[in-house]
């Protein structure tokens, strides 16, 4: 098919097309004629993929271009695909913010993920955005310990327990899209769940509401 | 304070605090003399609010200003003011991608968000965001329903309850500032697990691996 077709298909304008062409997301078509190039399904597959890892993933250029090439390298184990696209999806979380107060948090972070077992490389960017986070808490005025994130660990454990266990591991590009979107499906299910809880207590549903009018 | 007592205070640079103060994310200090103004702590505990909402919370300029007048709004409900940051959070994200499969996936998404009985307004984005999801997962190949988001609702409510019935209220910076470190939080978790269930999985531990080296 022409690039238009593949536009016509994709609902991806020429333009952007031609745009990820020039950045290497997409692999060049089998070219036909001057200025003219033939693509197939697997163009139109992948330019779904990165379309889909760019608007509802959020990912940068730079990112979705490291995701794609670890989708491309043959032999790459799952394991080593999944750590590709961690690192694509912390790469605009600051590793840093040059405050005192990260030191001490990233080794409670650190002493809260030995306390889990965690197999996390000391490199994980998990680690040091967790301290970040953690910091940023206390600095806003919060005494929490790195505790507080237990919850969390939990429930994100049963998770992937439950993704790593049920899902087929399919080709790298099914699993790239599945790891990616079931995060923002994840995200998308927390602020939905705050926003019936917070109903449910506005309205006087449930006992958080009645307990804290009790207090102090 | 000084502007640069501020941006030592708080690590931030002077430019950076400028450009602030010009997008009107932070309140102007009490003008001194000509072009110099007095701040004082609520600045700079506002300072660093802005700066966690833009560096870890990745909002954009805009949303943070609408956070920022929510928190200023005398009298708004926390549920409110929660509303207010779940939208600015979700204003990155694509309401549609101009795609036939968005609609039949929108009500897919309804009848699973009535199955949960969760109070979420019918135009709350995050019904529009899952249903991108869900249609993007079919279009690369997944032939999964709505259901397949269940584990993360469950998920996702039972760490609701948690944060509202066990945090206080505390003052609307507070209210803004673990709403949205703690989703960071989250999401550093499961891609932490991940890490974690993998790595188990590869050294052949757990009941995942060796069941699917038994199928097909």
């Amino acid at each position: 098919m022409r690039v238009s077709d593949l536009s016509r298909k994709s609902g991806v304008s020429v333009a952007t097309i031609k745009f990820y062409l020039r950045e290497r997301l997409l692999p060049t078509g089998k070219p036909t004629a001057r200025n003219q190039a033939e693509y197939d399904d697997t163009h139109l597959s992948r330019l779904r993929l990165v379309r889909t890892l760019i608007t509802l993933g959020q990912l940068r250029l730079s990112s979705v271009r490291e995701v794609m090439t670890a989708v491309d390298t043959k032999g790459l184990s799952v394991q080593g695909l999944c750590q590709v696209v961690n690192r694509a999806l912390f790469a605009d979380q600051p590793t840093a913010t040059g405050d005192d107060a990260i030191e001490p948090a990233r080794m409670r972070v650190d002493d809260f993920i030995d306390s889990l077992d965690w197999l996390v490389a000391p490199d994980s960017p998990g680690r040091s955005t967790l301290a970040n986070v953690l910091a940023a808490l206390r600095r806003l005025g919060s005494n929490c310990d790195a505790d507080i994130f237990a919850p969390y660990a939990a429930a994100a454990e049963e998770l992937a327990v439950h993704e790593i266990v049920s899902t087929p591991d399919g080709p790298p590009e099914t699993v790239v899209a599945t790891t990616i979107l079931l995060e923002v499906a994840l995200v998308c299910m927390r602020r939905m769940a705050h926003e019936h809880h917070l109903a449910l207590r506005s309205a006087g549903v449930i006992a958080g509401n009645s307990t804290r009018q009790g207090d102090t």
